[in-house]
């Protein structure tokens, strides 16, 4: 075993934790009662279920799009995930049919796929750069491995299986087999998954063959598009580098920078770092590290959100993070949780779980709305007013993705170790860890993020020594701890943003942690130009927007006091319940213009009272203008 | 005769004026020796010039595009105008050659188009909206028109009077006619520039009639589209508006707003400035004075660019005047220094010749390179180092627009009035008035735009009164005014930004005037979200920019103090002599980020220097960052 499985970590399943919080359960609640039957209703409606049937024919209306079993899929992996933690019958029916359904157009070789059955058979495998062919694989394959987690039932987790082995004949390096990999990476992640559930290496090892053959050359979608003479989905024929845009550029241990099409880089990334810890692959460990750097000191809004056009619905260049045009695909955020999560395991270090703690926060909750029916695809840092909401897309993969990720949030906040049990996130609930034979129950108590005071109480079987490790976030400067009511200094104890309480431990044992929690301003780097003498305003792991429902119509007339008092409150009433900040600020005078565009008299400012909301709530009242970077005087 | 057509001005014309000023001249030498010769051989080398012969067949290689005739013949008329005042034989040759290729285009029948003589012949007149059929028609009549006033011939007027006869023959509300008009504006104005040299009412009526037609229901464009199943030339069907785009959203005296692409909105509206001094119609001037009202007070950068998005080339939503991604193709900036100086023939009031100096001192000329061969499409206010001038563009509009209008200065300094002598620019040279039967004759002295003292003398045949109107330009604030060094009082003598001495004059008569031209700071309205907290840098009619070679890479690093003092002095030796402006500044200190890209303490400033060169001089060194507007501090 090399070092690096060594140090691993694992994640507390979701099915060991039970969530009890002021904040999310009312999510995973609405999650739950809205979102979930919502998105059935609009895959129903659009066709994308009866699809799998088979049924449509050249000539027929609604033609089955390429990316429709991927959103199918991710209904179903979200509403295995629910009914782990909620019973739910009628529900646990309802995934049953739609199973049926999909393991209904599973072919007699295990091929399954909508769109190359009934609107381009024969056609299979011949457009992997952009027919998202072993990506919608991907997603059923993760569909089949939640199912299976959630009720135990092998329905889908056979046929997936079965389109594993498939796959695994069609793809390889061996004669006869095909040296391609997806266009839109997925099922390297998803592979890894069906080899944990499975034990079976030959998912393992095609995940590795996905990751290790891509970016080789000859490249193997220049080759592919010389004997099609071109694509028939070539949607992205405008951009400069399409190799960079789908992560083929070089080979992956070659990659130090984030390029192209951010969802895809996390999805790769994701699995590059669980293969890493798989196989102990350090080259793929250090690629990671390099390319998490990069991503997160010069490619990252504030939100967690990442993507900075919708050209390519990605990266673009150092420091370049527009606010009206950020893309910040919901999507990209939850990718950065996933992969966040994954460097975690490899090395607990604080700043992977500030980073999905930024994103959980801000990034990828604005992705819903409160009532769970409606969607962003992009993540705007600033809206004149015309962003908003949808209850569904064409390309549907943001909506799903949010309902997945919140119904398994249990598998995010723990991990456990040889001989620690470790705290990420600070999540009211109870979790079950298996340590030194027996299992531990940690009871967490907090009304984070509103507040930073976090009570945890352990149930043991017997006493026992070992670590309770937990998490002291980037944003706080200031913790306060104790054990059954005693102090301990925390000077220079934290470690790579975790302190380690390590000593006998018996039931009933209290830790409090009291992380303070005060109104700050943040700045971007000096190379942020679209930030240059701006401010956000961040409490917490909270990040802050502007909006016009509570201020003036146009949010850029608005500046900061460098010395103004920002205060918080809690405003039960407001939007579910947020902790809101209002302060003195300036407003411009925009008086006395007479009419004209310029003038040599710079406009004054007059005193104005600020109030600012959650940013992941924006959106959710009367239409208007949203911003998160306020001017700053000097003053 | 109305009061509109009383109160009307007369250009005294580029044949009656010589420029000899330290500031244009080299300007319109490089125009004359270097861009003029660089596009006919651009145009020889692209095989724009032997299209004319009209040799090319299907299968053939370098399709003849549909812009092509208006490239040849705005370099037809740029050189004409060079003969007018500079003789060349070997030009004088060269053009009467390229004018007999033109006439040998023509058909029996006056037709006379490249494209559809050859590549689609049999489809004339069938895609108005995007072909630029009458828009190459009207190029051609204003190169016609040009030639002839610059070298007395009739060769080409002949030929575009034939052509103009053959499209009234088509055109029109008679039965039997078509009751189109052209996508892009251009065929209107020229046809009352033919008019005019030529007396011809039906030049002036068929001018007319495009003007009145234009988005009358049915609209012409929806039935075009409908008869032909489609556009040819759809490039335009990503707009949400294609009759916006084209100004046929509604009839033109309906319009109030500008919208769509800027330079069909300028040619348009110029034309529209021209029928109503011709027939004294107060409805059209009424348009133009509300729709010059939306430009001009909403919609134009500070350099008199205008036009905020490539998407549609134009206009987007009042006080959105992005840098980064200013479009201000250079046309346009051309096309309101036409619709300007012809609205400042209906009204002498110096609002127009504000907007049409900001124009040509600054957006108009930042297109062309120092060496007058290369070219901007678009201006930007801003750049990252990667936008640089061209050599030619496959749609070369704006090269030789620029050509023909340097070629015409004269044009645009001076009106003359039933009483009045009217100087609108300082430009050093000469004039001819005629003026009360006998000629004037105006020598004007001046260091302008790098001083504001302008000395004139005046030649009489004998002493005559009548008035002599100066232009006060809106930027100037302090100015002093003497006849003879006897200083006239200026208080509340200013009327409209002009001020007017009558007086018995007599040769040898001068006038000094001196504009006092202190760096300025200039403001956008705050409604502009862009430049808020920013100022830009003024002196006399020049706006300034930062530029890299000068100043650090990154400019938005760079800071105003609003105290800081700026001063200004002359460089010879630097951009051909420019007037560079230095200041305190300060600077972002980027140390101390330990690799992070968000912290909460702020960035500290330290002291600067910076250094401003005239905008339009950008672009003529070593490439990097460019920047108008800069950020100002408090202190």
């Amino acid at each position: 075993m090399s070092v690096l499985q060594q140090k691993r970590l694992k994640p507390v399943s979701f099915t060991n934790v039970v969530i009890d919080d002021s904040f999310w359960s009312p999510r995973i609640q609405v999650n739950r009662e809205q979102t979930i039957p919502h998105q059935y209703d609009q895959c129903k409606e659009t066709g994308r279920i009866e699809a799998f049937k088979l049924n449509w024919r050249h000539g027929m209306d609604n033609e089955p799009h390429i990316f429709w079993d991927s959103d199918v899929a991710k209904w179903v992996e979200a509403a295995s995930y629910s009914l782990a933690t909620h019973h739910d019958p009628e529900l646990d029916k309802l995934v049953d049919e739609v199973i049926s359904l999909i393991a209904s157009a599973q072919q007699p070789d295990g091929y399954l796929n909508i769109y190359f059955s009934v609107v381009k058979p024969g056609e299979r495998w011949t457009d992997l750069r952009d027919a998202h062919e072993l990506y919608c694989a991907g997603h059923l394959i993760e569909a089949g491995v939640a199912h299976f987690e959630a009720t135990n039932k092998r329905t889908l987790l056979d046929v997936v299986c079965r389109y594993a082995d498939h796959i695994h004949l069609v793809f390889g390096v061996e004669e006869g087999k095909k040296r391609g990999y997806c266009g839109h990476q997925e099922i390297e992640l998803a592979l890894i998954k069906l080899y944990r559930v499975t034990g079976a290496k030959r998912y393992l090892k095609l995940s590795q063959y996905f990751i290790d053959e891509r970016g080789q050359e000859p490249h193997y979608f220049i080759q592919e598009k010389e004997d099609k003479k071109g694509f028939f989905q070539d949607f992205m024929n405008h951009l400069d580098d399409i190799k960079e845009y789908n992560q083929s550029h070089r080979p992956v241990r070659e990659q130090s920078k984030v390029v192209g099409h951010s969802v895809r880089a996390m999805y790769m990334y994701s699995a590059m770092a669980d293969l890493a810890a798989e196989i102990g692959d350090e080259s793929l460990l250090s690629a990671c590290e390099r390319l998490w750097d990069h991503l997160h000191t010069k490619n990252m809004f504030i939100t967690g959100g990442i993507g900075s056009t919708g050209k390519n619905e990605g990266f673009t260049y150092d420091y370049d993070l527009p606010n009206e045009t950020s893309y910040a695909e919901t999507c990209a955020a939850i990718g950065l949780v996933f992969w966040n999560q994954r460097m975690l395991q490899l090395e607990c270090d604080g700043k992977y779980a500030d980073a999905m703690e930024r994103a959980l926060y801000n990034g990828v909750i604005s992705g819903v709305s409160l009532d769970g029916k409606k969607f962003f695809y992009a993540n705007p840092l600033a809206s004149l007013g015309d962003r908003h909401r949808k209850e569904w897309f064409g390309c549907a993969c943001c909506p799903p993705n949010i309902a997945r990720l919140l119904a398994s949030l249990g598998s995010y906040i723990y991990s456990e170790s040889m001989d620690d049990l470790i705290v990420h996130l600070y999540i009211q609930g109870e979790a079950k860890f298996d340590i030194h034979g027996q299992q531990v129950k940690l009871r967490q108590k907090t009304e984070y993020p509103w507040d930073g005071k976090v009570t945890l109480n352990l149930e043991l079987e017997r006493n026992d020594t070992f670590g309770v490790k937990l998490r002291i976030p980037d944003w706080c400067k200031n913790a306060k701890l104790s054990v059954n009511n005693q102090e301990i200094d925390m000077n220079d104890r934290v470690e790579k943003g975790y302190i380690r309480i390590e000593r006998e431990w018996k039931s009933g044992d209290t830790i409090e942690l009291n992380l303070l929690m005060p109104v700050e301003r943040v700045y971007s780097h000096p190379n942020v130009r679209q930030n240059a003498s701006d401010a956000a305003i961040q409490r917490g792991p909270i990040i802050y927007c502007l909006e016009s429902a509570d201020n003036v119509e146009s949010l850029h007339k608005i500046s900061l006091l460098k010395e103004g008092e920002l205060t918080h409150s809690f405003d039960d009433s407001l939007l579910g319940g947020v902790v809101t900040i209002v302060g003195d600020a300036e407003l411009i005078d925009d008086s006395g213009w007479d009419h004209k565009l310029y003038r040599t008299e710079k406009p004054k400012r007059k005193p104005y009272q600020l109030k600012a909301i959650p940013y992941y709530a924006w959106d959710n009242r009367a239409h208007g203008q949203m911003r998160v970077w306020i001017q700053e005087g000097e003053k």
